[in-house]
């Protein structure tokens, strides 16, 4: 899919909504830094071409120099991360994960861990896009990603089908003492304002990770990847 | 410290020397877009001013409207990271870690396991620059990082000091089944070639973390961290 024009792609850039790549005229000048600094941003891929080579692409002939190739992910449903399965269940919940590496990094640490799924809410939340999918090194087209309308609505479902869920923050439960047996959902919050409060209330616990620094919190993807390989070797031994 | 013109920017960011941000002339053109999209692949800041802030700035007269700020960051010396300590020492070791973010996520891992400090290599290697610094929210200048003249060269000292060194890759000995006693140093290589040959051969043993997915490797940061709480867990238990 094309869009194709420089207040197109501007918009399509701010509306957040998956970019796979931009191609970009060179020289281009004017609003086409503008479009470049914001893919940049947002780690979207700027090829540049000759103009020849975009006049060929456009399907509408008036591309200005930008053209945005946008790729349609494929989302699970949220009710095949609930399915019954033979082992013990992990679900990650992503609670405002905004930040395209976080969202890649997570689904590339999901993946590796054997989860049975990532929950993302609709809005408010970075979306699979090529970009992600970049990011997660592939994992995101190895693992189910399922869009529900809103976090808490998905913690009650998973509580409803037999799921532990834990929320991941720094004033929890330390993990190390805490049960982690049964199917479990690990739901993390974003980087700068973690999980929100109704979230936090609505998990059966909050566990934490013993920090020994001066810098109290570790990354999302990497404070997942610790909580989940936990969960891993418990069930490893 | 400041770098003015635009060779000379170019230069600094080529040679991958610590630039805590760059102030460019609004509308600056031709090799200003060569600075400004190696200085975001860098993840240098880009601050854009007028004309008459960068020849206020300008200490030479001749900025050619791209001014550089490098700082310099205080590194440990390695022998600090040999010394004696009460409780038992974590140290990493970075082989090769070209990312800024990369390394900037692994010193804030370090500092949130209570490591005793980072090693990186003075070539090939990301150095502390400010843009680490901030990926590591702050975390760099509360732990200590010290450069030498090659990775093999620390792992020899530290095995002489008492440390068992353990390199993480894909292909050795479950990390859950191995012993973790005592002084531990932890190499982890750089994303896309992983440890040198000679490095692995000069490590105690290889560690690895089981993978359940397509994609077969954990991000450095993310491997590190879940290695390194491995290491805390067994000394808390």
């Amino acid at each position: 899919m094309k869009t194709e024009g420089r207040n197109a792609v501007l918009e399509l850039l701010r509306s957040g909504k998956g970019i796979d790549k931009i191609l970009m005229q060179k020289g281009a000048e004017g609003s086409a830094g503008r479009i470049f600094a914001l893919a940049r941003e947002q780690g979207v891929r700027v090829q540049f071409a000759e103009r020849a080579a975009l006049d060929r692409e456009s399907e509408t002939g008036r591309h200005q120099g930008v053209i945005a190739y946008v790729s349609e992910y494929e989302y699970a449903d949220f009710a095949q991360l609930l399915a019954p399965s033979e082992g013990a269940r992990l679900v990650i919940v992503c609670d405002g994960i905004e930040d395209v590496h976080n969202l890649g990094s997570i689904l590339r640490v999901a993946e590796c861990a054997g989860a049975s799924g990532v929950v993302i809410p609709k809005n408010k939340s970075a979306q699979v896009t090529g970009a992600v999918i970049r990011i997660s090194e592939g994992a995101a087209n190895h693992i189910r990603v399922a869009r529900v309308p809103g976090v808490n609505y998905a913690i009650e479902e998973l509580k409803k089908n037999g799921f532990w869920v834990y929320g991941l923050e720094a004033d929890g439960e330390d993990i190390y003492a805490a049960s982690l047996s049964g199917d479990v959902a690990l739901v993390v919050g974003g980087e700068d304002r973690g999980l929100a409060p109704l979230t936090r209330k609505k998990c059966d616990k909050i566990l934490s990770l013993p920090l020994f620094g001066k810098v109290n919190s570790l990354n999302a993807s990497v404070a997942l990847g610790i909580a989940a390989y936990e969960v891993v070797r418990r069930r490893r031994t």
